[in-house]
């Protein structure tokens, strides 16, 4: 494969890429989008963070360094192996909880995406010892019938510090969250899951917004949930429009976004 | 008829209107600032949308192509028929939900225009058992005693997608309306109604506030709601005092707005 | 009186004031800031209105003509006697409730500034049915024991608009507030009474909260209240300071606001 | 000590520091940024202060004059004794509730930094009967199993104006807050206590994240707390982090503060 293509530069210069390379500039930039939108829709703060798969090794994945969301560019994108190893950091910083990402696409060859993040009304439904998440409108039908809740004290004994801080509790959660789309974490936040960057990002800002709607619901009494069914129908429809969202939200992450 | 007028042009160049193309000219820039609006005040995010019944034939209505609403412009309006069929989108895509609008444009001649959203307070109404969306402030007396709740499952059966993607469930939703000027849709949304573009941006504006007022009031225990006849005088008061709203979100929708 | 002095001008002109000009452009200055203010602080949005007594004659007060406080200007601040007439409107509309302001500075000559509103979380405590307003944190002391709710069905019967449209409503509502400085207003909002603009201005930005923090704790369970005594120990200490924020939200304004 | 070193200046000056000068104008910097911050993230308004202990003499603080948080420049940070006495204002006023930080900087060798402030989800717990304040997720591990509330009635009697204006108060609150890093203020607010500027900043902001989780996960039933064990392992962990939330913070407060 591989005739090279020019790629857009300054007049004086000729860049040439491989049609891989090309690839990799692609996901690395979609990335760095991802992770300013989720910082602008209030999904992550200082705190959380995106990988998307490797478009060309499926045993390797990417994410930023250790820094926050909001502040990434493309030089900050690095990849892993799935035992969570940085493969070109150059002794810089990575997150403690990289191995989230790791076990994930370890355990699930469909997932090309994970978002793991705090975001203010999943935090509440991850701590109650009676409500669980469930998908209560149609544009977050993904989380299906009941999201599972990972108590990490199960794996990790009674004194962590709840972070998935080595391959052993990641492979828990992998577990735990099994063929789901979110997991929730108990005292700490969610992981959603799904087979694109844009998808992912989409289902991150809806499960927010979801867990939103039904903590105000049951405050006012008895709630109806989707079926399953009408959940699978409306990730068959409503999925298939989530680029709509993306394109908005690119629009405002440029705008808002530091860099 | 139709002497025809100049439009404000660069020097250069002398463009004819008729009155009538004026007349549109001038409805589909109403309809994009009422995008705009919308989604600057939070109404809509990446979806949801807002028509307007076309101001020469009845017998159409105006609707953006499939789109975010906060990047609507004035070319991505489009002409519909009631069957809810594109009439010059050559081949543009366009949104799944048109029908909402064609039927209930069919079944109500009253209506000159349709706000369709997810807004934050309104969705958890929508998925109550026990709690209906009712009129507690003067300035959302439109809602009446009770608004209206469509259960698709109703129409649609158990394993719908939730969206009102065909004529048969537009009317459906019509009928559920009735003489209302706001139905919800259970764990979708809400549809609201007025005899202009600016009343029903006004109307689903204050439909959220009068929600959340409504949510936040039932935590604290019984709640004093307009009476019929009370809803019905503040409409008659308040909402001659549309246009004052409608000129202030205009001018904070162009300063926001990414276009 | 009146030796004149010079306003700041353009080199070519010089205008002169007397002192009493100026002191009154002072005012008709700090009320436009006022409107400013409580439109970026969200405790007015396109309704809402903010008074003050006439420095010069305490039988007339100053209020904008019928418009959206967040686009007020000097040019639109119109004088009205003690029966609500406009005294300079040439015509130019006024607002329905102007009654809310007269009545009040008739019946209580210590007030120098009025603040008429339906902020988020008074209006929620209006239409309860259990609970009222009362002061829990030191800003809020003001708010006393407990805040009266006019019910204007007392004084209206049961079809009003919920608008003091009339001099007999005002009336009603100005006994009904007697000499607090807050009545709320069912299904409506709420009215605030200080001896000067700043702390007029003040008070209905801590109402506001005082009102979010004591419904957030209602639903947690019981509640401790400011003592009688408490909240006028923290009215005389922390009003003093209350050009602290005036200065802080004066320059958010300048920032946010439209003009 | 002191071989002197250059700062940056403009080309025609030479300004030459000691260390120790070098020093306290690092510290005061970081102070004026962490002002900026806590109004920027919300922690603040016009009220609620921010100190540093003295870093060459801890028998001294630094604090601002009597002013908003997010309007705080470097020439307004004064030096203050522990007795609470400025020792450089010039006559400039200072902020009542100074004792708060002097009788804790007293009271706790280990304080390097207090932050004060009555941010909207901390006061509805202050002000509860029955619900106190515990750590609920990672990033507030800090908070601990219970954090304490201090009842001024307690201290002051039953008619104060619940600000901590003298040093006897300060040394009630400090005693009240013993070995914890935070402590509730009834009625007020709460005071926070980290070893280092950045890392106070840093729990005002999670405190008031906890005290909303805490809040809504409230309404929906029974919750799962942070165990001792697992809080004080999160603080291990996380605390080392909030360089991360500092550098974002800090370039989101340049972008949006005032000065």
């Amino acid at each position: 494969m591989a005739s090279p293509v020019q790629s857009p530069a300054t007049p004086d210069t000729v860049v040439l890429h491989t049609p891989q390379e090309s690839e990799i500039a692609e996901i690395v930039s979609e990335l760095v989008v991802a992770n300013h939108i989720l910082f602008c829709r209030g999904v992550v703060d200082g705190f959380g963070h995106v990988s998307a798969r490797h478009p060309l090794d499926p045993g390797k994945f990417l994410l930023a360094r250790n820094m926050a969301p909001g502040q990434v560019a493309a030089a900050d994108i690095l990849e892993f192996d799935l035992d969570g190893a940085p493969l070109n950091a150059s002794g810089r910083p990575v997150y403690l909880e990289r191995f989230i990402h790791s076990e994930i696409y370890k355990a699930r060859p469909d997932a090309m995406a994970v978002v793991h993040s705090h975001s203010h009304s999943i935090v509440p439904l991850s701590i109650s010892k009676t409500a669980r998440l469930r998908a209560v409108f149609h544009m977050a039908g993904f989380i299906g019938e009941e999201a599972p809740v990972f108590e990490i004290r199960d794996a990790g004994g009674p004194a962590t510090d709840l972070l998935i801080s080595n391959a052993e509790l990641g492979g828990a959660l992998a577990r735990c969250c099994g063929g789901h789309n979110i997991v929730l974490m108990r005292g700490h936040g969610s992981t959603v899951i799904a087979d694109s960057l844009q998808l992912a990002v989409f289902r991150a800002v809806y499960a927010e917004l979801n867990a939103r709607y039904q903590c105000e619901a049951a405050s006012l009494g008895e709630v109806v949930y989707l079926s399953k069914e009408e959940g699978e129908a409306a990730v068959r429809s409503v999925e298939k429009q989530s680029e709509r969202a993306w394109n908005l939200w690119k629009e405002e992450a440029a705008r808002m976004s530091p860099r």
